[in-house]
């Protein structure tokens, strides 16, 4: 939940001026995204959002995030479309800051996840791969091995303050995945964030996929893997196979899952659990103080990269 | 900026069921609103708000601040408007909560006030004033003298953290205005805290009040002295007399302050800058870890308490 950016009214009137979308009728900032200031804009020609980038966003990066959600959206992938101002540009300033607007989305990200949601996620997830197949902006994935190593060193000091041998079992980690990480797997644009939050559904079908801003270029597989992470683990921390088995059933249905792809996943499902740990231990260990956002309880990923480590094979997620 | 309560996507749906609002199609938390819980709520018909109210709102006080909207806006003040369920209560449950769903506003509120916004809320104030006359429900201005008695004693003991000396410099203060706060003055329904992010604006035009629960009976010159404070200051401290004119000539122009309100202006003005010094500086002495919401900073009305204290007369607030 986060608003960093106060916008002046007149500052948000004369930037709305910039576009084709109406007169401003109404302004609130949203409650949602951790990385930028998110308002949602009525305007009389419909309603849309402002994003405003925070500093956590490197500007560098926002013509591949833009980009990309043009590419998609064209393509029928329902993401939010960026809104192109009267000289054509998405990309604008405001408050000093990098903003754009895109289109609003309908539908509502699920709290209580069902087998259902996890079965329309696969095939959205597999659409999106293909859809993103011939984007022409490359961007690699700063959170993947070569990303986690900084973490670990970062966190190594402190980390067992949060449990107990806690830097010994992620440096181990890190050996055992660095040693054979899986390359050469088939890749393009991943989204690489696709948690609940971030996928929207309309009467239990999906109806948008939206908050980019970690989106790169990686192993296509790697998506998967977040997502068996972040959709399929029961609040006590139980694995559930069967919401597994749908996410992943219904993504073959739209792409083909190879065989490398399939003997890889129980190291990529590692490497998907140690990621979002380092990057939650790292926040949790510098909180800032007065932040507007609670940090996220890195042991939840503990839990499941421990899960990870004794499965049996691939069958394990569905995967046969 | 707030959302405590997460509401699942089930039990938000059968929510909206009860009401005649049309079918979701959207639901975002809302960056607004230190008290409650607040989403915006998209639906065929249109936008809606609703409130799931925290524990800092009493629910016994609740038919008085949904009655009282209902009021208002029957009466023609741009107020949010709760929406009765099918079963006619405008006051249900969820989340295990108290919750409303009220009407959307247009407008925005102002983060640059001028002396037209001042006047524009002068008038829309004392037209609101006049509205609740024959509203029957009565709430007593808990923040009001009495009030400040109990917050005096619970920060006494760490009030020179804040800045030194003002532990004594409070208390003195109480002692002052409790010999003879002003009484028996013209007494209604007043808003009791109007500040800038309450008031919205559409084209310079005061197009809504919200946020009513700190509404209460207590003197109506009171409301005055709460935007005196809140709107007439500028960022390093100085009174503009400019926009104290056109607040209270054009509240004024709608109805009529009486000599006895005249003269207890200043006494008003001191006593509601102590209101507002004395919650925030309670609120940051006893900062909760993690919690959502930065603490406004207390001094902020130590120093409008002080300009309060050496104006000669209420001509010092364009009051002739």
């Amino acid at each position: 939940m986060a608003v960093y950016t106060e916008v002046s009214d007149e500052e948000l009137e004369s930037f709305v001026a910039e576009y084709e979308i109406g007169e401003l009728s109404a302004c609130k900032g949203i409650a949602e995204g951790v990385e930028n200031s998110n308002f949602l804009l009525q305007t009389d020609r419909g309603i849309y959002i402002l994003t405003i980038y925070e500093k956590r966003v490197s500007a560098a990066d926002l013509p591949f995030f833009l980009g990309l959600m043009d590419h998609l959206a064209a393509r029928g992938v329902p993401c939010p479309t960026p809104v192109h101002g009267r000289d054509g540009a998405a990309l604008r300033r405001l408050a000093g800051k990098p903003a754009a607007i895109v289109t609003f989305l309908r539908g509502i990200w699920p709290r209580r996840l069902t087998p259902q949601h996890c079965a329309e996620l696969g095939a959205g997830m597999a659409a999106m791969h293909l859809a993103g197949r011939d984007f022409p902006i490359r961007r690699p994935n700063n959170l993947s091995l070569a990303g986690w190593k900084p973490l670990i060193d970062a966190t190594a000091p402190r980390a067992d303050e949060v449990a107990p041998g806690l830097a010994g079992e992620l440096a181990a980690e890190y050996e055992v995945l660095a040693r054979d990480w899986p390359a050469a797997l088939p890749a393009g644009v991943i989204h690489a964030d696709l948690f609940p939050d971030n996928v929207f559904f309309h009467h239990d079908r999906l109806s948008g996929l939206i908050d980019f801003y970690f989106a790169c270029n990686d192993a296509l597989a790697y998506d998967l893997a977040v997502c068996l992470n972040a959709w399929c683990f029961e609040r006590e921390g139980e694995f559930n196979i069967t919401k597994a088995r749908r996410l992943v059933t219904a993504y073959r249905e739209v792409r083909e899952i190879e065989p490398a792809e399939i003997a890889a996943m129980p190291r990529l499902a590692r490497g998907a659990a140690l990621r979002f740990l380092l990057t939650r231990l790292y926040d949790w260990l510098n909180q800032v103080d007065g932040a507007l956002v609670k940090p996220k309880d890195p042991l939840e990923y503990l839990t499941k990269l421990r899960f990870h480590r004794q499965v049996g094979g691939p069958g394990a997620y569905g995967l046969d």
